[in-house]
C-alpha cells in the first residue's frame, strides 16, 4: 500500500562483506567525519558533531544534578607534572605530541621552520590528572573542601600510530572528570557512581547496551588502583571500551601533594578518581546500529530528529508546499522525547530533486524523515520513513504530526536498543569452557564475547592475545562471583569477558 | 529598616588605587581564574567557564537559528597550509607554539626528553582559516552548496610574551565562525551580520555598551580585506576588543583554491568571512561591571542567579530551613527570564558561617543572594541582596518569591547595562578637535575614548601609538560621515575613535 522508502542500492562494501571497510563507508556516507590534513586527526563533520553535543549536553545535566562543576585546565602540561608519576610516564611517554618551539621563521630557502625553543619542552595534555592534581592541591585546605568535584570538556591528543575515525585518533574530544575525596569508600564509591552514569546514558540515550565491569591489571589506566569499564559489542562482534571511571587510590594524591586537615586536625592525602567518554562513542554507534543502507542513530542523540523534505516541482504549490514545512516544524518544536528538550526538527529545502535529500537523510540515520508534496497537503496526511524500518511507511494524518511523533520517535529508540540487546544476548558465549572451545570460537574472524572463568595470571592472558588476539574485556560485576577451571589453563578462576577489541 | 549587605572591607587595591591590580583581585577574589602551571595559560574556574558556557548556549541557538552549523576542525595545522597565505604567516609566525616530536623518553639522568621527530613539524591552531580552507575545497563543489556557514568551539594558542588573564592569554577559549560564499556581496553581508550579533550579545547579555565599527588596515586581520569590531570601554578608559569579523575576500579562496561551478557554467572563487568572540569578554565583564566589592555579573550569563544561603544555627531548625530553601530553588526554577531557559538557582549549604557564604557569592557578583534562617520562615519574608545595589536589601514576602524574581532579575540586568552606557557617554569625548587637545586629554592615565577626525595616514596612527600608546579603535559607523581636520596632523578626515586598548 504505502511506497516503500527503499529504493537506493546498499553501501559497498556491505557489512557481511567487510566490516571495517563498510564503516569506513558509513562514516562517508552520513559525512560524520573525515581523516585529513594531519595523520591521525579528524574534521568532524555537522552530523557527526552534532551527537557528541547531544551527548554533552545531557552528560552536563547529569552530572550538574550530582554537583559536579565544570572547569578548564591548560592544553599545555609541563613535563616536571607527568614525570611525577611513574605509571602515567610508562603509559603515555610514547604517544605524546611535544611542543618545543613558539614561534616559525622563514629560513633561506623560504621555508618556515620552528624558531625561539622553549626552555622547558610542554605536553600536549593525553589526560590531565598530573596538572589538576597540581591544582587541587591548592583549592583544598581542609576536609570542608571535600569533595571536590570536577569536570572539564577538551581536547586531549595521543600520538597514534594505527588511528582509525572516531574509535582511536590521536585528538580527541571527550570529557574527563576529576575528583578529590576524603575517604577511600567515597572515592571508591564516586568512582562506581561515575561508571553506573555512563551505563545508563549508553542504554537510554545511545541504544547501546553494554557489560560493566572492572578491567584485569594489565588493562588499567596508568596510575590508577581500579579501573571500571563499560563494554559494548559491535556487529562484527569486536569490543569497544565505551567509558571507563577510575579509582585513583592517593597515587596522585601522594605524587602532587594533595593534603588536607582532616576531621581529628592532623593532615591527610585525598583519594582520588577519574572517569572519561570520547567521541569514539560517536563510532560505537555506527557499528552497533549501522546497517547496508547507512547510519541509523537513536533519536536521544539525533541532531535532527525528524527531516522534512519539501517536494519542489517548479510550479506556484513549491511556497505552499515548503510553508506548510515550516509551520510543522514550528509546531513539532513545541513537543518533547524527554521533559525540557523539545524535539529537534530540520526542514531540508535544499535545490537538490527530493528523492536524493531524501536518500541522504537515510543515509545519514535521521531517526524520520518525511517527504511532503503538494498531494499530501490536499490528502491531510503525509508518509514518514521510521529509519529503523525502510520496509513499511508510516501514514501520519498531518493535524496528528506533534502528537503523533514523540511517541514514533520514542518507539524507534526503544526499537534500536531492543535489536542491539537481542544481538549481544545471541552472540555472547557461556558455553566455552576449554582451551578447544577457545580456539574453535576464536578461529572466526567475526566472533563475538566469551564470558569464562579466568584464574588471574597474565600468562593466560598473554597466550589468548599472541594466540587469537583476544584480550579480558572486563570481569563483569553481574557474573564475579561464578568460578571454574581457567579457560585457558584450567586453574580455578572467576569469570571474565573475552574478546577482540578496537 | 533593612539590614545592610555590605559588611566585609573592600578589596585591595580599589579602582582608582590601581585599576591593573584591582583587576587581578577580582579575578581572584571572584574564583574565575588562575595563570598557572604554564606560562601565559589560565585554569578557567566554575565560576569564570560558567559564564563562558551561558555566552555559547546563547550563541549556539542564534547562529542555530541564522542556519549555521557547528563543526570541529584539527587542533594541528601543517606548516605548509600556513604558509600559502603570507599575511598570514606574517601575522601569526611570531607567536605559534610548534609541535616537533610525537614521544618523550628519559635520558641517562632519568629525565623526560622528546624523541621521535616529526617529518614535518605541525603548529597548534592560532586560527583555523587555512585548514578550514583547504577542507572547504572538497565540500564545494557547485553554487548549490553556497554558502557554506560554519562555526567551531575550540582552543587556540598564541604564544603570549605579556599575558594578562582572559584578557591576552596564549591558550584561550573561542568560537571562529568561518563561511564560503557565491558573492562578494554575499560574503560582506554575512560579516556584516555576525558583527551586529556580536554587538547585540554584548549589550543585551553581557550588558556592555558596545562601538561598533571598522578596523584601520594597521589592525585588520591578517589576511582580511576588511575587519570590523566591537570596542567597549573599560572603567579605567581602555578599550576592549571584544568581538571581530572579517570579509576575507578571496583570499585565502585563492590561497586553498576554493573553487565552484557557478550559475553561468564557469568556475569562480568563493568569497569567505570569518568571525570570533573568546573568552577574553569574561574579562571584559569584569573590567566594565566588576566594583570594589567584586564582581557583578549580569543576570543572563550568570551561572547561578539565585544564590539561596540556608542559615545554620546548629539546632532543630537547621533541617527546616535547607528544605524551605531546595523548595524555593524547585519552584524558581520553573521561572524564566528568557523563554526556554529557566532560572538558575543554587542552595549553599557548606558547612561555613552564612556571613562567610554571603559575602563570598557578593564577591563573585552572584546577581541576588538570600539568606534564609529560621525567623524568615516564621515571618513569611525574605531579604534578597541586589548586587547592582548592595546598600537596600530587597523584602520579598517568599509566596511572591518565584512571581517576583524574574522582574528582579530583569532590573538588575538593565541597570548594569544603563550604568556602563551613562559611564560609556560621560566620559568618551567628541569636543578633542586638535593636537594640543589630543594631548592635553592622554596624558592621563585613564583618559577615554577621543572621537576626532583621522585623515587616513599611518603616519598619524605612529604619532599617537608612539607618543601616548593610543590606537584606532575604529571608525565608527554612527559617525562615520562626520568630516574634519585630522586631530594628529590637521589634514582633511573622517571620524574615528582614538584610545589606547588592552
Amino acid at each position: 500500500m504505502a511506497e516503500k522508502a527503499k529504493k537506493s542500492s546498499k553501501l559497498t562494501p556491505t557489512r557481511a562483506e567487510n566490516f571495517p571497510e563498510w564503516y569506513q563507508a558509513v562514516v562517508k556516507a552520513a559525512d560524520l567525519a573525515e581523516m585529513k590534513h594531519v595523520r591521525g586527526c579528524m574534521v568532524i563533520r555537522p552530523w557527526g558533531l552534532g551527537m557528541w553535543e547531544q551527548i554533552r549536553r545531557r552528560f552536563d545535566e547529569v552530572i550538574g544534578e550530582l554537583g559536579v562543576e565544570n572547569v578548564y585546565f591548560p592544553l599545555f602540561i609541563p613535563l616536571s607534572y607527568i614525570q611525577k608519576e611513574a605509571d602515567h610516564v610508562a603509559g603515555f611517554a610514547k604517544e605524546m605530541a611535544v611542543v618545543t618551539h613558539h614561534r616559525l621563521e622563514l629560513d633561506e630557502a623560504g621555508q618556515l621552520v620552528p624558531a625561539a625553543p622553549l626552555n622547558e619542552p610542554v605536553v600536549v595534555r593525553p589526560t590531565s590528572e598530573t596538572i589538576i592534581g597540581e591544582s587541587m592541591k591548592g583549592w583544598i585546605d581542609s576536609y570542608r573542601d571535600l569533595p571536590m568535584l570536577l569536570n572539564q570538556w577538551a581536547n586531549v591528543v595521543r600520538w597514534e600510530m594505527r588511528p582509525r575515525v572516531f574509535l582511536r585518533t590521536t585528538e580527541f574530544l571527550w570529557q574527563e572528570g576529576h575528583t578529590a575525596h576524603e575517604t577511600e569508600a567515597g572515592a571508591l564509591a564516586e568512582s562506581l557512581q561515575m561508571h553506573e552514569v555512563y551505563r545508563e546514558l549508553a542504554a537510554t540515550w545511545l541504544a547501546i547496551p553494554v557489560i560493566p565491569g572492572e578491567k584485569p591489571a594489565s588493562e588499567r589506566f596508568p596510575g590508577a588502583e581500579r579501573s571500571f569499564t563499560i563494554e559494548a559489542m559491535m556487529q562484527d562482534g569486536k569490543a569497544v571500551q565505551a567509558g571507563t571511571s577510575h579509582f585513583l587510590g592517593q597515587n596522585f594524591a601522594k605524587s602532587a601533594d594533595i593534603a588536607f586537615s582532616d576531621r581529628d586536625g592532623g593532615r591527610s592525602l585525598v583519594w582520588t578518581t577519574s572517569w572519561g567518554i570520547s567521541t569514539r562513542l560517536v563510532g560505537a554507534v555506527v557499528m552497533v546500529h549501522g546497517d547496508d543502507d547507512g547510519l541509523r542513530v537513536p533519536p536521544l542523540v539525533a541532531p535532527s530528529q525528524v527531516v522534512l523534505v519539501p517536494i519542489a516541482r517548479g510550479g506556484e504549490d513549491d511556497a505552499r508546499v515548503l510553508e506548510a514545512c515550516r509551520e510543522m516544524k514550528r509546531e513539532l518544536e513545541t513537543r518533547s522525547m524527554k521533559p525540557g528538550v523539545t524535539l529537534r526538527v530540520r526542514v531540508d529545502a535544499r535545490d537538490r530533486r527530493s528523492v536524493d535529500r531524501r536518500w541522504e537523510w537515510v543515509r545519514k540515520g535521521a531517526p524520520v524523515v518525511i517527504e511532503v508534496g503538494a498531494r499530501d497537503l490536499d490528502q491531510g496526511t503525509v508518509s514518514a520513513i521510521r529509519r529503523d524500518d525502510l520496509e513499511n511507511r508510516v501514514e501520519i494524518s498531518i493535524g496528528d504530526l506533534s502528537a503523533a511523533l514523540p511517541a514514533l520517535l520514542e518507539d524507534i529508540q526503544a526499537s534500536l536498543l531492543a535489536q542491539a540487546t537481542t544481538d549481544l544476548e545471541r552472540r555472547i558465549r557461556y558455553d566455552v569452557v576449554d582451551l578447544a572451545g577457545f580456539e574453535a570460537h576464536f578461529e572466526e574472524p567475526d566472533a563475538a564475547f566469551v564470558v569464562a572463568p579466568w584464574c588471574s595470571s597474565p600468562e593466560c592472558e598473554t597466550v589468548a592475545a599472541d594466540r587469537w588476539s583476544v584480550s579480558i574485556r572486563c570481569i563483569p560485576f553481574d557474573r564475579a562471583g561464578e568460578a571454574g577451571p581457567c579457560v585457558i589453563c584450567g586453574v580455578a578462576g572467576e569469570s571474565a569477558v573475552w574478546g577482540r577489541s578496537y
